[in-house]
């Protein structure tokens, strides 16, 4: 796989000028292409031996094109926000947006490497973190994203050679570490592995491009050259036809025994005992945000619902429970203009909380399933694959010790007619009545299907829903309140 | 997950009655629509808990359609001749071809959940094995086919009832074992694992279908009709216009120092000299495989090279030492209608050798990358895909203990010219050489970019590349010859 990166490739100085106008002015063209048809946003990934070249190519990149629309992530050390959350994190938030160029020095890859090859996880559980690599890299690609990844290559005597250089020159020393020997020790094995992540990595969306990082002039024009083709080749072709994938639509249950009709919706409970058990079970809440162990967790919690389900009520009385400093609610609606230039689950990933914190969503990651399957925003193939993404943006989340609660609010036909007409007279609470409420209610039986599917397909074990009966509000809030209280408990070993 | 597959399902034996008339007769017509165009082949598995109804279901689907067309595989324990292979050459070995409709029990996935379940393999472990399934699964339907996943559920109670019916009736008794009894008491840890199983192999491309496996109407209904309408929705819609994907070209190296051109082909051997070597190595090899250990391990060697590279020549040599009953030579040519009706990889997977045996390959899987790349036989994104399922295929040899050895014959441009003025010249050699030997010639530049791509690309730690001199004859002959020996030496620790 390095052959060719082993060879001592050169390019002479007057190859070197009499390229580089040419090349400078087309990316500087095609950066601006970019920048005004928005099309796609750019992913470069910088990676390989140290002492390659990573930085400095980073530094050209910056001066060749216009800085203010690239922005380099050289991430080190995870800041303490970034302990808290999911691995991926990190990544998520500085994404670029379509129309700029994001460039990732190290990456995302070079975790998993270097515990492997220090020996601090074996290879499956190498091949585990490499799979949730190419399933996120997929991810992009499917969002239209151009993903371009450089690996910067040296030989062992090359890199041997180049670290005495750094460490020769008083005014270069500071740049070769402890570390970097001891890296380099491990040479072999840095090799081996390095060569097991490319081969498994390298796919056709998004192959590797390995340049061999002895001559710099040799490999700033090499990438240069190989970005500016990938841009323009994207930003020339033409909008590919839609069509309608061959997937196969979900068929809905040939008996009508729908999950959903399956609730009693007839469960109630009396003013009275409501009134016990919410000063019951918010203490109990309470108290358990307090508990020592809750600094090592996180809770989201997902509100999905008919129209006038009652979610707003359901979450006033969690929040009641709770310290206003420890939670956010995060209403969904569409998404704003800077949510829709990234990736569909970004603006989830942003809301991700910290330890110790709650996350409370009115509507969520399940929109793209729910409302946008019914209406048809996006084609088929795109919500029938954020199924297995939702399961694996949650498997981050309790991987990293949150606890995800979801709750479908389920309320009858009649009832909501009832709640519409009522919330039409009150005045303070006519805003909450839309047309768009009465359009929804026209699509009820589509959308009934649309939740079973969903139910059946993220329901999971780690992650499970819960069905809410809500016809009568009392009854909904305290199974609400009762169930968060039973998975924290659940969470902190209770 | 199973939460809809535990509702209680049941059909009526009035729409029963209603509906079974219509659906034969659209499945009938569906296969031989199916059958005539033979747009794609139907991979359909049947999986899910003992006693749901598995057997039954194949059964029926044979009643329903017409079974000569349709073929199903309850594949259980593996034949001596499966076991000597890579563990996915049982399913390869009897994939249908277009236009036909495998049926598969049990299939790949029973094996990894199982050994998860009773504790034999971990977490880590079952997700590797699930994510080559999950790139079999890809590869299959980027290859065009239909997947459609049932999952028969039964919930634990309704297991029991089913087991002990079972038993209670002298007629079945039979079918019931110890086995199943032991599974049943790990309902919870197989529901548990079958769970995480589905879920993450769940894409949108082949969607798992949960089925409540209680009622046989309702079981047979569902997948009948599931079925029928995947089957309609393929053949009736129009074929997707051909678009280049927007994967960006590979583009050459910037300097003209390809590694095939930095091969010296001076490179000779005297004749008495390479009379002694050949005798030395072929020593040498015949008494390697009749080593003991011989008899754990196989062999595949694979020849690619220019035309009139003397691959011919240095197979002889090869099987001169060899008995004949240990080799195959698998000469590789325009694919067959049979194999043109498989995905690509098909007719490598059928003629992957024995342990203890030889397969020599005269050209290979690597003409995917080769001449289909470069006379444009496939659009970009198929062969840009082959490098990683060419990866995978080795990888997965090579875990069964397979020594994969592949060697490029390089001659340069003037040695082809008086090889094939030569060999129009000789009688005997006059079918070696053909008007598209001509053709290809003229396409050298390319075909030299395609084998550098190649090799850079699937020359990884596991399966390296030989590169061989080959403008000599002796001279190449003892080096291939010499690999071999070293190659099986280092797989035998020697």
């Amino acid at each position: 796989m390095f052959e060719s990166a082993e060879l001592g490739h050169k390019i002479g100085k007057d190859v070197w000028k009499r390229d580089i106008p040419e090349l400078r002015e087309g990316l500087l063209d095609a950066q601006l292409d970019l920048l005004q048809s928005k099309k796609f946003p750019v992913v470069i990934l910088v990676a390989g031996v140290d002492c390659a070249g990573k930085g400095e190519t980073v530094n050209l990149l910056n001066e060749w094109m216009d800085p203010r629309h690239i922005e380099a992530h050289a991430l080190r050390d995870l800041t303490d926000e970034e302990l808290e959350r999911p691995h991926m994190y990190r990544y998520w938030r500085v994404l670029p947006p379509k129309g700029k160029i994001g460039i990732f020095v190290g990456t995302w890859y070079s975790g998993p490497l270097i515990e492997n090859v220090y020996g601090r996880i074996k290879n499956a559980e190498l091949d585990q973190a490499l799979e949730r690599i190419i399933r996120f890299e997929k991810m992009l690609c499917d969002e239209g994203a151009l993903v371009l990844k450089f690996w910067l290559h040296l030989s062992a005597d090359e890199q041997k050679k180049r670290l005495k250089k750094l460490e020769k020159d008083p005014k270069t020393r500071w740049r070769v570490s402890e570390k970097d020997w001891q890296h380099y020790k491990l040479y072999d094995k840095f090799r081996k592995v390095s060569e097991r992540m490319l081969r498994s990595t390298s796919t056709a969306e998004s192959p590797w491009v390995i340049v061999e990082g002895t001559d710099p002039r040799y490999r700033y024009l090499t990438i240069g050259k190989v970005i500016l083709n990938a841009l323009r080749q994207r930003l020339d072709a033409p909008e590919p036809p839609r069509h309608e994938e061959p997937i196969p639509p979900l068929l809905p249950s040939i008996d009508d025994l729908l999950i959903l009709r399956t609730l009693d919706l007839k469960k109630k409970l009396k003013q009275d005992t409501y009134e016990d058990e919410l000063e019951k079970y918010q203490g109990r809440l309470n108290l358990l945000t307090r508990d020592e162990d809750f600094k090592k967790i996180s809770v989201v919690i997902v509100f999905e619902g008919n129209d006038a389900a009652g979610k707003g009520g359901s979450i006033r009385r969690i929040t009641q429970a709770l310290d206003a400093r420890q939670y956010r609610i995060i209403p969904v609606a569409a998404p704003t203009e800077e949510e829709r230039a990234q990736p569909y689950m970004w603006r989830f990933w942003r809301n991700i909380p910290r330890k110790n914190r709650f996350a409370i969503f009115d509507r969520s990651w399940y929109g793209r399933v729910l409302v946008e399957r019914v209406e048809g925003f996006c084609p088929r193939s795109d919500w029938m694959r954020a199924y297995h993404e939702i399961n694996d943006f949650e498997e981050q989340m309790i991987r990293n010790r949150t606890v995800v609660v979801k709750f479908w609010l389920a309320i009858s036909q009649e009832e909501q007619l009832k709640r519409f007409k009522a919330r039409e007279k009150i005045g303070f609470k006519r805003f909450k009545i839309t047309n768009e409420d009465w359009r929804n209610r026209d699509k009820w039986g589509e959308y009934e299907l649309a939740v079973c599917d969903m139910i059946d397909r993220t329901s999971t074990e780690i992650a499970p829903w819960t069905l809410v009966e809500a016809n009568d509000k009392y009854y909904a809030r305290i199974k609400v309140l009762k169930t968060v209280c039973e998975r924290i408990e659940k969470a902190l070993g209770k």
